[in-house]
C-alpha cells in the first residue's frame, strides 16, 4: 500500500493534534509512524506523520492547508527517491560508502552525478556507474568555478546535495542558492574546532573524544542547522594523523545517518536548529 | 498548571490518535508530550500523554474508557510522587545513588525504606534519614525470609520495589505479588551471562564489552522485560575483579535511568518486553 | 626507517622486558611502541614493540629466541602487506568497505581475491579489479563445497581469510585448516544470540542495544576468540528488519576494525580469549 | 606484597626501557603493570611502572635518578591513600558520588574536608562524618574569599583539591598555587562552551551531543590539562534544563574517572596536555 509523509510547521495552538489525525481518519488514513513536538521557546509546532491509505496526496495537502492556521507550512511527500548530487574531493571514505549504500538500495537515493575539484575519485565513481566531473579550481576565480559547478548541479534539479567531503569553503551566495539543501560533514564537534584542520586543533588542546558533525550548510562556514554528530574516545598516544583515520570512520556513519534521516523527509529546520523525528 | 499522564494500551483500529486527541481537546487539555506506537506484530496500539489544563483526573479516565475500544487499558496519574521501596544486600553504590536523586529530589519519589538481608548498608541509610530493615536469612527457609519481606513492603503500599543488587534470588511466588512492579539491575548485558557470577562469566568468554541491564522482575530469573541497558568497553587486562568495579558505574547509571522512566510512567510492559516512552 | 613488530607469547619470568629491550637496545633498535601484558591466571607474558634501526629480522628473531625462556613463541615481522582473501554471500556492505580501504591503503592488505557463494556481489568486486569466484553449494554436499573453497584459498596462501558475512557455517575440519586464520564478523553480541537470525532472537527477547562481534572461527560455532565488538542501542520501534539494517553499520565498523588489529599484528590468541595491543 | 608506582618523564633517548627494567629486575622488582610513551613531536619519554616486590621506595628513587638522563622527572608513590579536599556549590550529585566512593573505598582516598561557598550541603556532607566548611563570598572581596579558602585547604596539606562543581571561578593567583592539583569538572564537551551557562550555550546551537570535561584547572579558565571527558545524545526536545539533568549523570561519571586516575598515579601533565596510563 502506498504511504504518504507528512511534515507540519506551523504557529502553535490547541487541538492541532487532532486535527491533523481527524483529517487523516476521515480520508481513509491510516497512522503508521507519528510525532510532534512544540518548540516552547517560540510556541512553533511540528508533526510528522507516515500514512497509509490515502492516494492523493495533492488534495491531502489542499485539505490539511485549509484546517491548519495560517503561517502553517505543509509538505506531503510520496515513496519516490530523491535525486542527489555528491560532491567531493580526494577522500574516499564517505563518496564510497554513500556510493555503495545507493547502489544497493540501502538509501532511497538516486545519485545522479558527482562533481569533484580532483580526478582522485573519477574511477571510483565511475565503476558505480554514476557519471564524475571534476572541476577544477585551477585558473579560475572562486566565482567562475562555483558558477560552474552550480550549473553542473542545476542541471540534475537534485533534492539535495551532499558534500562528501567536499574541501571548498563555498560563498555564501552558492549556498544561499540552495538554502537548507546542502549537507556537509565537517570533521569535528561541532563547535569545537571550527575552520581548518580541526584534527590538528582537537591533538593540540588534548582532547580526550573527537567527532564529527553533519549539518547543512549556511552562509556562516560551519554554523549551520546540526542534523547529527557522533563521537570516539582518543589518547594522547594519537597525533593529528590517527586522529583523522580513526575519524574517517565517524565522519562517515554520521553523514551516512544525517542523509538517511533527510531522505526520509525526519529533518525540519527550525532557525538555525533541526527537529529531527526519528 | 497540573499535569496527567495518559497511559494507554489498547487493540489497535483507525482512528485512535484522533479520538484520544479529540477527547483532550473538548474538555480543555492541551498536549505537552505525545508518543504513539503500534506493535505491527501484535496490532496493539499505546499511547503515552502529557496533558495540561484539565483537573478531573478521574473524568478523564472515564471519558476515554467509555471512547476507547473495549479491551483497552488507560491509566491517568498525576504528579504525585511515588512511593518507593529499595532492597539491598552490600553493595552501596545503586543504593547510596537512588537514597542521593531521592533526597534531592532529582527523582520523583518517596522511599518509604531500605530492606535488606545484611547490615552493612543501614549506617549509609539512616544517614539519609530513610527507615532501614535488615531481614537476615539465617536459620530461615526461604518462604519464611521471603514471607517476612514481604509483609514489611506491604505495610508501604508502595508503587514501585527497586533492587538495587538485592542479591538474593526471590520466588515466583513472591515475584507474582508484585508483577511489573519489582525493578531489578543484573549485572551484565542480558540476555548474555545470566545467572550467577556474571563478570566471572564475562571475562572467561574474553568478552570486549560488558553492560548492565534492568528489567522488570519475572517468575523466569533474569528474564522479565527489559527497561534500559548499557555497556563499556573492557580489554583483555580487565580481570572479574576490574570488570565488577567499572560494571558498578553502568550498574548505577541503567538502574537510575530504568527508575526514573518507570516513576516518570513512560514504560508498558506488553508480553515479555516494554514500550518505552522517551 | 624500517620498522619490525616483535609479538612475543612465553612463560612468564622476572626480567623479561629488560632481557628483551636489552636486546633491541644492544641491536642499534629504537622502541616506537611498546605494550607489555601478564595474565596472572595463567602466569604467561605477552610483549608487542614496534623498534626502528634494525634491519635483520632473522637475526633478531634468532637472538630472541635464545635469550628467551624455552617454549617462547615470538613472532617478528616487516612491513609487508598482508595477503587477505575475502569471503561473502549476497550483503554488500562488510565487503564493500574492506575493498574501499584495501584499495586506498586505509589498511595494509591486498586483496588477492573474493569467493561467494553466490553471484550477487561479483560486479561489485570486480569494479575494484579484485578477482571474484563463485562457488555455488547448488548440488555438492557440504565437504564437496568446502574442497572447492579451501583450493580456492589455497592458491593464494593468504595471510587471513575474512568472512565478510559469509553465511555458510564451515565444517571444523575446514576451520581447522586455518587456525586463528579465518576471522568472522557475528551478526550480535556474542555471546548473547549465537547461531542463526541473531536480530530475530534480540527483537524476541526485547533488548535494548544490540550489537556485532569480530572473532576468529574456530571449531565451535560462534565460540571462537573475541577480537572486538561494537553496540548500538535500539527501542521498542526496531523490528527485526530494522535492528538488521542499523546492525549492518555495526558490522561494518567491528569487522574494520578487528582487520586492522590483525593486520598490524596487534592481536595474540591465548585459549579462547586474544590479547589485543592497541 | 608492597607495590609501588614509579612516573618518569624525561627527555628521550635510546634503551630508557632497558635501563629501568634493568634497575627493577636488579632490585628483586617483578613488574606488575607497565606503559610508555614518546611524546614524537617534543622527544620526551614517559613510563609508568607498577613493580612488587621492592621495598625501598627512597633508595629505588635515587637509584633511577642516577641512571637516568638529567632533567628526568621520578616520582615514585607507595600504596598510601591520598588525602583530598572537596570543594562544592550547592549540586549534590558529584559531591555526594565522591563521599560515597570514598567511604566504601571504591576511590582510594581520604575526604579530609568539605569547603562550600554555600551551606546546601552541609548536611549531606556531614552524615558521611567529614568536616564541612561553608566560606561565604557574601561581604567580601574575591582575594578575602579565597584567602581563607587557601587557609582552610592548607591545613589539610591535601594531594589533590577536587571541585565538584564548585562553581565560582577562582583567581589565577590562587590557582598556581596549586598548580595541577585542582582538578576541575566543566558541565561541557571543552573546548566547546567555555564559560558561563554551557548547557544553555549548547541548546542555543543546537548540538545533538552534550558533555562534561574533567581537568586540571588552570590559569586560563577552562583551559587547563584535559584528564576525561564523555558525551551523552540530546534531541531537540531537551532544553537547558533537560540537559542539565542528563549532563549531571555525564558530569558524575567523568569527574569520578578522573580522580580514580589521578590517585592511581596514571596521570602525567605535559605542556597543556596529559599522558593518562590507562
Amino acid at each position: 500500500m502506498s504511504r504518504l509523509t507528512l511534515l507540519i510547521d506551523c504557529p502553535d495552538e490547541s487541538g492541532l493534534v487532532a486535527r491533523v489525525t481527524g483529517v487523516l481518519h476521515r480520508h481513509g488514513g491510516n497512522i503508521v509512524e507519528n510525532g510532534e513536538y512544540v518548540d516552547p521557546a517560540n510556541d512553533v509546532f511540528f508533526m510528522r506523520t507516515v500514512t497509509e491509505g490515502i492516494e492523493d496526496a495533492d488534495l491531502l495537502l489542499r485539505v490539511l492547508q485549509t484546517e491548519l492556521p495560517s503561517g502553517a507550512k505543509v509538505k506531503v511527500t510520496g515513496a519516490r527517491k530523491k535525486r542527489v548530487v555528491l560532491m567531493a574531493t580526494k577522500e574516499p571514505h564517505c563518496l564510497g560508502d554513500l556510493l555503495i549504500r545507493a547502489k544497493f538500495q540501502d538509501l532511497p537515493m538516486d545519485v545522479t552525478r558527482v562533481i569533484a575539484n580532483h580526478e582522485t575519485l573519477g574511477e571510483l565513481t565511475e565503476s558505480f556507474g554514476v557519471p564524475f566531473h571534476c572541476v577544477s579550481a585551477d585558473g579560475l576565480s572562486r566565482e567562475e568555478h562555483e558558477e560552474k559547478v552550480r550549473e553542473l548541479i542545476e542541471e540534475d534539479s537534485p533534492d539535495l546535495v551532499v558534500m562528501a567531503k567536499y574541501m571548498r569553503i563555498l560563498s555564501s551566495e552558492f549556498i544561499s542558492g540552495f538554502r537548507n539543501r546542502i549537507l556537509n560533514i565537517h570533521h569535528s564537534f561541532l563547535p569545537a574546532f571550527i575552520g581548518a584542520n580541526p584534527y590538528r586543533q582537537a591533538w593540540e588542546r588534548g582532547v580526550k573524544i573527537i567527532g564529527a558533525t553533519a549539518h547543512f550548510a549556511s552562509e556562516d562556514l560551519d554554523q549551520g542547522p546540526i542534523i547529527a554528530q557522533d563521537v570516539i574516545p582518543v589518547t594522547h598516544t594519537h597525533g593529528p594523523k590517527e586522529m583523522a583515520r580513526n575519524g574517517r570512520d565517524v565522519e562517515k556513519r554520521v553523514l551516512a545517518r544525517a542523509v538517511r534521516l533527510v531522505l526520509e523527509d525526519r529533518v525540519v529546520v527550525t532557525g538555525n536548529k533541526t527537529v529531527v523525528f526519528e
